[in-house]
C-alpha cells in the first residue's frame, strides 16, 4: 500500500509544480511550457530533489506517464493538421528537414574534432546535436494558436523528416563506432521502412477516412470515436518505434488521420483535457533530467554555452535556408521552430555513454543543452508570432 | 528505446482488448466493465498470456494507470454526488456499511475455521472477505446513469464508512497474527485520524468550494478548472493512504468537493474523455490478476465456489438489512451493490500470504472471489436497475 502511497505523492508534487511553474510563465509573457520544464528542474535530483533519479528513468511509472502524455500532444497536433496542407508545403518541409540536420551535423563534428576528439567519436557527439524536438515547438505553436500557419505546417513536416534522418544518423554512428564497415544495404532498407511507414499510414489512412467515417459511431459505447482514434494513436505509437522512427510521429499520423473524420471537433474538444492531465509529466521530466551538478564548474558551463550556441545557430541555419522563400520573417519562425532538442539526443548521448564514446561531463552537457534549447525557443517563437499577429 | 516500444504495445493490447471486451458485454446486454474484467483475465498471464504477470505487479507503469483509471473514476462519482444529499441517507448508509462488514467477517471466520484454521488465522482469511470495492459499483450505476437514486447514494456513503472499517479490521488481525495484544489506544487513534479526515475534509472543502468558485478560473491556464480539480483528486488521493484509507476515498472526496462549484458541468464533460482513456486499465488489470493455474482442480474449484457464495450471501444480507427502509428491491439493489470486492481484500491477502498464514492456493482462490462477486454483480444490479425503470 505504500508504494502506492509514495507514487501518488509523486503525481501530485509533479502536477502541481507544473501548474505552479506555467502559470509564473504565463504572467511573465512566456509560453507555459517553460515554466513547466523550469518547474522540472527545480524540483528534479539535483537542485530540491523532491523527484528522484530512479523515479523518473527510463521505464518508470512516472517516465511511461510522460511518454504518453508527448504522445497525446502530438496526436493532438495531428489533429489540427489535414495531409494536404502538409503536401504544399512538402518542398520546404523537405528542405528544413535535409538542411536541419545537415549543418548541425557538419558543425557539430567540427567543433568535437577542435575539441581533441577523433573523427569517429566527434561524429557520435554530433548526432546527438540534431535530432529536432517537436514535443516543445508543437506545445507552443498550440498555446499560440497557430497550428494552421504556413511555418507551423513547415516545422511539423519537417520535424518527421527530420526523425528520420536523425535515425539514419545514428544507425551510421553506431556502425562506425563499433568499428564495423557501413552497411549501405542495411541503412537502405531502414530508409525505405521508415518513409515507406510513413508513406502508407499516412495515405492509406486519411484515405479510409475520408471514405466515411460513420464507424467510428457505431459501438455501444458512447465514447467510442475518442476510444478508437486513441487505440489507432496507440498502436502506430507502437508501429511507429518499431520502423525505428520515434513514438511521436506515429501519434502525429493517428491525429491526422483522425483529423479527416467528420467527429474532428469533438475530437479536438475530448482531447484537450487529456493533455491538460498528461502533458505536464512530460515537460517536468524533460526538465528533472539535467544534471545541474555536472555543470558546477566554469569550464564546463563554458563548453555548455559553447555547444549550446553550436547548437542554436546551426539548426537556426539550417530552417533559415531551406524556408527562404517564406520572407526573413518566416524564415526565422522555423528555423527557431526547430531548434529544441529532446530525447533523441538524450538517446543518442546515453548510446555515447554507454559506449565509452565520451564521459558524464560530456553527458550532462548534451542534456543541458537539449532543456537551454527547449528553454530559449518558446518565448522567441512566441515574440516573432506575437509581432506578426498585431 | 525498446523498452518504450515494448511498453507502448502493452498499452495499445490492454486498452483494445478492453474495447473489444465491453462491445461484446454491450451487445450481450451485460454492462460494459463485465466485458473488459472478462478481456483483462483472457489475455492475463494465465489465459493467453499477452499480459505477463510482473507488468501488472504492483508499482509497475500499467498498474500505476490503472491506480490512476479507479482514482479518476471515483473522482467523477464524487462530481456527481453532492455532500447534502449523502447526508440525508446517511443513516442507512452507516448501517449498510457496519452490518456489511460485520456479517461477512462472522461468516467468513466461522467458514474458515470449520475448514481447520485456528481462531487467529481465520480471522485473517475473513478480514479478506470484507472490503467492498465501490470502483466497479460505481462504474455500473454511471453507466445505467443512475447515481443521482437513493440507492446509489447509500452505496456510496456506505462504501467510505466500509473503508475506514476494513482498516480497522486489517489493524486487528495482523496485531493478532503478529502474536501482540490488541492495542486498543493505537487503533482508536487510528479510526480518529481516518474519520477526522473525511469529516474535515469533505465538510470543509464543500463549505470553501460553495463560498465561491470564481478563483478556480484566475489562473492563465484555460484549462485552470480541470488542472485545480486534478491537482485536489491527486492530493487527497494520496492524503487518504496516509489515513489509512484507500485512495479512492481520497478522490471521492476531491469530487465531491468539485461538485459544488459552477463549473461542474464543464468539468464533468472533461472528465469523461479521461475516464475513456485511463479507466479500461484499471478493469482489465483486475481482470488479468486472477491466476487461473491455482484453481485448475476440482477441490479448488469447489472451495471457489463456497467461499464466492458466502461472500455474496453475507454481504447481500449485510446491505439489504441495512437498507431495509428503502423497501425489498432497493434493498436488495444496495446489497448487491455492496457485494464486489476488489484491492483491499487482494491486499490483505497479500498479506496473508507474506506472513504464512496460509498458502498459494487460498491466495488465488481470495483473488479469484474477489473477481467473480465483481463479474456478478454488473449484471444483477443492471436487471435490478432496469427493471424499475420500466
Amino acid at each position: 500500500m505504500h508504494d502506492a502511497s509514495d507514487i501518488l505523492l509523486t503525481l501530485f508534487i509533479i502536477f502541481v509544480a507544473a501548474q505552479i511553474g506555467g502559470e509564473i510563465a504565463q504572467r511573465l509573457r512566456l509560453p507555459a511550457v517553460v515554466g513547466e520544464i523550469a518547474a522540472g528542474c527545480a524540483i528534479g535530483p539535483s537542485a530540491l530533489g523532491w523527484l528522484h533519479i530512479d523515479q523518473i528513468a527510463s521505464g518508470t511509472p512516472i517516465d511511461v506517464l510522460a511518454e504518453i502524455g508527448v504522445i497525446l500532444l502530438l496526436f493532438s497536433v495531428g489533429l489540427e493538421t489535414r495531409l494536404d496542407d502538409l503536401k504544399k508545403v512538402g518542398r520546404s518541409a523537405f528542405m528544413v528537414g535535409v538542411l536541419g540536420v545537415v549543418i548541425p551535423f557538419l558543425m557539430g563534428s567540427l567543433w568535437a574534432h577542435g575539441s581533441g576528439f577523433d573523427w569517429v567519436k566527434s561524429m557520435f557527439v554530433a548526432a546527438a546535436f540534431v535530432a529536432t524536438s517537436a514535443g516543445i515547438t508543437a506545445r507552443v505553436l498550440q498555446e499560440l494558436g497557430v497550428l494552421q500557419r504556413q511555418e507551423a505546417r513547415i516545422i511539423l513536416g519537417a520535424a518527421v523528416i527530420d526523425d528520420i534522418l536523425a535515425m539514419l544518423l545514428l544507425g551510421v554512428v553506431s556502425s562506425l563506432q563499433d568499428g564495423g564497415a557501413l552497411d549501405v544495404k542495411s541503412l537502405a532498407f531502414t530508409l525505405l521502412g521508415a518513409v515507406g511507414f510513413i508513406a502508407v499510414i499516412g495515405w492509406g489512412g486519411t484515405k479510409v477516412m475520408r471514405r466515411g467515417s460513420g464507424w467510428l459511431d457505431k459501438p455501444s459505447n458512447p465514447m467510442s470515436p475518442l476510444a478508437i482514434v486513441l487505440a489507432l494513436c496507440l498502436g502506430l505509437a507502437f508501429l511507429s518505434t518499431r520502423f525505428g522512427l520515434a513514438a511521436i510521429i506515429g501519434a502525429f499520423l493517428a491525429g491526422m488521420i483522425a483529423s479527416e473524420s467528420r467527429q474532428r471537433d469533438d475530437l479536438e474538444h475530448q482531447t484537450a483535457p487529456l493533455l491538460a492531465f498528461l502533458t505536464p509529466f512530460f515537460f517536468v521530466v524533460t526538465g528533472a533530467k539535467v544534471n545541474l551538478e555536472e555543470l558546477a564548474d566554469g569550464k564546463a558551463l563554458l563548453m555548455l554555452l559553447v555547444v549550446t550556441v553550436i547548437a542554436i545557430v546551426s539548426k537556426l541555419a539550417g530552417g533559415f535556408l531551406g524556408a527562404l522563400s517564406l520572407g526573413r520573417r518566416g524564415a526565422a519562425i522555423v528555423g527557431f521552430g526547430m531548434v529544441p532538442r529532446g530525447e533523441v539526443g538524450v538517446v543518442i548521448a546515453s548510446l555515447g555513454l554507454a559506449a565509452g564514446v565520451f564521459n558524464e561531463q560530456i553527458y550532462a552537457i548534451i542534456v543541458a543543452m537539449s532543456l537551454l534549447t527547449a528553454m530559449v525557443t518558446p518565448p522567441i517563437l512566441s515574440l516573432l508570432l506575437r509581432k506578426d499577429k498585431d
